[in-house]
C-alpha cells in the first residue's frame, strides 16, 4: 500500500485502558484525525464540507491490531484516499511507531446531504483535489 | 446531603486507564447518566426537552475523588436536584460501591434555546415535577 | 447468523457527536460490553480470567454501519462466539433497535499471558462453557 | 491568575456531542494533556515518574464553562502548578480560543506509590524543577 499522507498523534493517558495499552476503539478516532488532516489541505477541509451542508458518514471500518501502542507514544498515521465513486470513498491507513507498523485498516464513507441524510455526490472540486494529491508522482 | 434519586452504572473496560482504575473524566459522564435518568421520570425527560427546542448546558462541575472505581464495579450514582431559579439549576451527586462513597460532586446547568443558545426559563411543568420529587416526604 | 446471546445498551449523550448520532467508534465499546456480558455467565467471567493472569487482546475488528443510532436509543447487541482454536476466538455481532439492524460486525481475539503478552491457550473450562452455550439446541 | 505554561489542542470530531459542541467531560482530558506537557519539560516527565514507581492521582477537579468549543477549534490550554506540599500539588487552567477564555478550572493531585497506592512525597528533583519554572521572572 502506498500512503500519500501522514499525520502525527500522541497517545493520551485517557486513551489507555487497564491492560496498560491504548484501547482498541481509539484507533478509529486516530483514523478520523488522519482523514480530517488529509482533507484540511483542500479548501476549508471537512469543516467547509459541513458548512456546505454535506456530511461524510462512516459506513464500514476494518482494523488489524499488530502490536500495542502505549501512553505517550508518538505515532504516525499514514493514509491514502481512493475509490471515489459517486457518493462513496475509501481510506486506507497504517499506524506506525518508529517505523514499526502497529495497526492497519480501512474505512468506507458516504457523502450525504446534512439535512435529508440522502446520498449526494462528492463535490467535483474535492474529487479533483484528491485525484491530484493521490496521482503517482513518478517519471 | 439527602439524595432523592439513584441509578446504577457498571464500570466499562473502555473507561479504565493504565492506572488500572476508571479514568477521572468518566465520572462526569456518570453524573450525566444520573441527570438523564432523573429527568426521564418526568414526561419525555431530557429527549423531550430537546424536542421542545431547549438544551441544558453544563456551566460548572466539581468532583472529589475519594477512592478508585475498578473495571466491572457496580456503582450507585445518587443525585438530587435543587436551586431551580429562572434558567438555572444544580445537581448534587454521590457515587457509591457497596455503601462506600467513591466520589461526590455537583454541577450547574443553564437552560437555553437550542437555536439561539440564549437563556430560557426552565419549563413550568419541569419545575413542578422536580419540586414534587424533591419535596421532603414528611414527619 | 444465529446469535445465541444478547445484551441491552442505551445510547449515552456523551456518545453522540456533532452529526447528532452515536459516534462510529462507540460501536466497538458496545461490542466489548456484549463480550463481557457474554463471558460473565461463566465462572467469574472476564474479571476472573484477568485475575487468573490472562488477558484477551483484540486483534482485528470489522463493523458495517447500516443506520444511525441516536441519543437515548435502547439498543440490543446480539453476539455469538465461535472459532475457538488454541489461543484465538471470534465474536460476531448485530446491533438492533426495535428489530431493525443498525450495524453488524465481528472481532478476533487472542488469549495472552498478562505478564509476558505471549499467546496462551483459552482455558479448557471456558472452551467447554462456550461450546455448551453455543450448541445447537436441537432438532 | 498568572499561567506560566501553555499547550495547544484541536477539538476532535469524536469529542463533540449532539449539541454540536465539545462535550463537557472532554475538558478534563485537555487539562490532563496540559499537565503532561507541563511535566514533559522535566527529565522524562510523567512517563518517567511512572517508571520510577509513582503515580499521580487526581483527587479533585473543578471546571467553569464560559463559552462552547466547536469541532476543529484550535485551543490554547494555559496552566500553572503550585501548592506543592508533601504528596500534594495543584494545577490551575484556562482554555482559550483566539484570546477568548472558554473555560477555567483547577485540579488537585496526590503522589502515591504505584504498588501500594499510599501517599509518597513529590520527588525533590520535581519540586525543584517546578519551583524554578514557576518562579517570578522578574523585577
Amino acid at each position: 500500500m502506498d500512503y500519500h499522507f501522514e499525520t502525527e498523534v500522541r497517545v493520551r493517558f485517557a486513551e489507555t485502558d487497564a491492560q496498560g495499552v491504548a484501547h482498541h476503539a481509539v484507533y478509529l478516532v486516530w483514523f478520523e484525525l488522519a482523514r480530517i488532516d488529509y482533507l484540511a489541505r483542500f479548501r476549508g477541509g471537512y469543516p467547509e464540507l459541513r458548512a456546505e451542508g454535506t456530511e461524510a458518514l462512516t459506513t464500514e471500518v476494518h482494523v488489524r491490531y499488530l502490536a500495542p501502542a502505549r501512553f505517550d507514544d508518538r505515532l504516525t498515521v499514514r493514509c491514502t484516499c481512493g475509490e471515489l465513486r459517486g457518493a462513496r470513498f475509501r481510506f486506507d491507513y497504517a499506524i506506525e511507531r518508529d517505523g514499526q507498523k502497529l495497526a492497519d485498516g480501512w474505512s468506507l464513507h458516504a457523502f450525504v446531504d446534512a439535512r435529508t441524510h440522502r446520498p449526494t455526490r462528492v463535490p467535483a472540486w474535492l474529487v479533483d483535489e484528491i485525484a491530484t494529491a493521490e496521482r503517482p508522482s513518478g517519471p
